[in-house]
């Protein structure tokens, strides 16, 4: 009864896939047979979450991510494994995130926070300052010295619900945690906190990096859960004269030494055309695990080169996977990769990122020639039957974006975006949140897609 | 800032919709605005969830249910709810769902199972034999009497992970749970235990319906959870002499009086027209609390008349929300709405049915007359910014399936099935597992594909 099925679903998939090449067909099914069957993803992203954890650049579990990955890789392609060194950001959160605001009785109310990445920390005895609500980041510009000099900024402004890509929510309302304190300071605020980024309501805070400039004060920002946002929001409509504590502890180190891990199978044909497909090894510190960000688009990364070598596909052209480090709160690794690729002048048709979650694949995100896209999306209909069916949205990946104007066709997974920001740089973002199946599915797209990049290049239709 | 990124939006959907009646693309956005930023569903979940619980026909927790739904579309359209009496089967789990092996030495070791569904019980002191364990339901073609008189039979066929629709891998090995009894009891097997239908390897059994037919003695039939199964299977190989024990005190009672409950929005221009929307109101009741099977489809359809009474749109054809009772082991509710549509010669043009969980939409399963499918599809750009894209899969919904020979064109929501069967009548299909992001997006597309089709029948191209 299994043998007869297994038929039908080859069956199935060849005739559906049209006018592509039948073998293609047959080998994307293997691929995703492979990787739902016997590939390895999972368990690898379980030893990450469960052994490792939290991993910022600089920390000691970033370097144990870096060791680890180099085993597994090691273990696949013997020899052919490498650490790229790059100097990273090595910022460290510390041990203090306290906030709380204080009546006129010397009542105290405590709220969840998280110090954002890169974030200065408060004075030792922390700061005590009224709060100035705003309801989105463009109200600043409403705003003049008076009315913020001497307060905390609290940044009220909810993700929309109504996109249906959770990631353009999350890019709409993004200023007030990336931008936050840079915009407040030049008016006088003295810090700021956000509500967080994510859909849910829930007490989770969700940290992430900010932007400071040179020419402009740095002082702190944190994030407060969604639910806490709506607390600090009720209590300060009830009493405006509400002081907000907040103290913390992290600061900024000197940069130091870490490691993209690079793995590789030489294509037969070209080798010197070179296709990258690879996520961040590093992740937040504050509780999670980095499971769906981005543990889930390493141990995919590492399944291709694992899917490759067990179905024994020999590229035609070069596949390179790429652990970046860094990304977080830097992107010094995918900078690190692109500049050396630019002093050895290899040539990179390709990078393919998966930073978006281990979720049910969707599609991809696509940029760069257009010719070159348009051939890839002649390749949609061997997608098809495994429910990845758009190609529309541009886009690539942060650690890959170096690579677009070394004239590479740059590719983002597109997984469901619903639950992402459920989990996103929280505590919540941990390896039970994924799913073994759609993890794995995620795996065999990629795979699929440096399969046919490898197989056809970019340059001619096939 | 966020009026504009509106503009935007709606922008977008209109221009996708190329030549679709560019009303028709607004209207769907203001659906979908209106589910994902005001829509009940979920509150209308939690409580279903947390405040009732499992909920299986001819139970207290049923008849809460019934109450609660009634309410809550009586306060949307008041005065045009109602109730359609009908006779369900009336089973009770009981207290005990035992299973244990003892060795030689008298040792004993301990299994979670759960009683299938109208299931009779074991003997009082239960059933203690040898067992036979079966990799596949096929493999009972080559047993004899000979092989299976007098012991239990386990079957351990696991769920096919290579189906991209994991709805294709339980058909595939359903028969195991469905006729584990009935196609072993003929071979003098004393009862069967069957490997929990789920891709999920962990310690939850999974019950459902089985089938009986009264020319083959009734036998038990309980399932074991995966980790259970593979013990099991181990103990088995090392000691083939270990004796099984189960005890279960399930048993059949007299069919017992209950309720579909039906809500009502008359079409405006063809009344006699009627389009059903719907899920099943009862659920299992091992421990779980429904949640996506099929709270999620009850919430949903109730949704679809909050969003017409909410945007009042008035459908010129009726819409019809149906919560049918008693789908899971003996989809009573269905036959009888569909027994009752027929009598009062009623014409239904169409039902949609929302049983496959909560999860992201994906896409529709339909079946009926190829002209009115075809009208159909020719929709499919108005869902696919919404990313539902699949609309190929034949099939409909247990509780439809009647309406389809009465000419209606019977459709199923079809979410992503990813995780669907993790959850499948365990007690682990819990309110937590819902999103309500994804929860609110079927909603939305089925209140859109009601929509559409009320306002066009599917007589007419459009």
């Amino acid at each position: 009864m299994r043998r007869i099925l297994l038929l039908s679903i080859l069956l199935l998939t060849a005739t559906s896939s049209g006018a592509q090449n039948a073998t293609d067909s047959l080998i994307i099914r293997q691929i995703h047979d492979f990787s739902l069957v016997n590939g390895k993803a999972y368990d690898w992203l379980n030893h990450i979450c469960l052994n490792i954890g939290g991993r910022l650049a600089g920390s000691p579990q970033s370097e144990k991510a870096i060791q680890y990955t180099y085993e597994v890789m090691d273990s696949i392609v013997p020899g052919n494994v490498s650490l790229q060194e790059v100097m990273v950001v090595n910022w460290k959160r510390g041990e203090k995130e306290n906030c709380y605001t204080t009546d006129k009785k010397g009542n105290k109310t405590h709220y969840r926070i998280t110090s954002l990445g890169n974030s200065v920390g408060t004075p030792l005895d922390g700061i005590t300052a009224p709060v100035i609500k705003l309801n989105s980041f463009a109200e600043l510009n409403s705003l003049s010295t008076a009315d913020v000099q001497g307060k905390i900024v609290f940044y009220d402004e909810p993700m929309d619900q109504r996109f249906i890509n959770s990631f353009s929510a999350y890019s709409s309302c993004g200023s007030i945690r990336w931008y936050g304190p840079k915009g407040a300071a030049p008016l006088g605020a003295l810090a700021t906190i956000n509500r967080s980024l994510t859909h849910a309501s829930d007490d989770h805070p969700h940290t992430g990096s900010i932007v400071y400039v040179d020419s402009i004060p740095k002082i702190p920002g944190a994030a407060i859960s969604t639910s806490g946002a709506d607390l600090l929001s009720k209590a300060l409509a009830e009493d405006p004269d509400l002081t907000l504590t907040l103290e913390m502890d992290c600061k900024m180190l000197d940069d130091i030494k870490s490691y993209n891990v690079i793995g590789e199978i030489k294509g037969t044909e070209h080798p010197e055309e070179i296709i990258v497909v690879g996520g961040h090894l590093d992740a937040w510190d504050n509780g999670g695990q980095g499971a769906h960000d981005d543990g889930a688009g390493c141990v995919q990364s590492m399944e291709v080169l694992n899917i490759f070598n067990s179905l024994n596909i020999r590229p035609k052209r070069t596949i390179r996977i790429v652990m970046f480090m860094n990304e977080e709160n830097g992107v010094r690794g995918g900078k690190k990769y692109a500049d050396n690729a630019k002093e050895k002048n290899e040539k990179h048709i390709a990078a393919i990122e998966s930073d978006a979650g281990g979720f049910s694949p969707r599609g991809y995100y696509m940029d760069g020639d257009a010719d070159k896209l348009s051939m890839v999306k002649k390749w949609i209909p061997l997608f098809q039957p495994y429910l990845l069916h758009s190609f529309d949205q541009v886009g690539g990946g942060a650690d890959i974006s170096g690579l677009k104007s070394q004239g590479a066709v740059v590719m983002g997974l597109y997984p469901d975006s619903q639950r992402y920001f459920d989990y996103h740089h929280a505590e919540t973002d941990t390896f039970d949140k994924v799913n073994r199946r759609e993890l794995q599915l995620g795996a065999a797209a990629l795979a699929s897609m440096a399969y046919l990049i490898s197989e056809y290049g970019l340059d001619n239709i096939p």
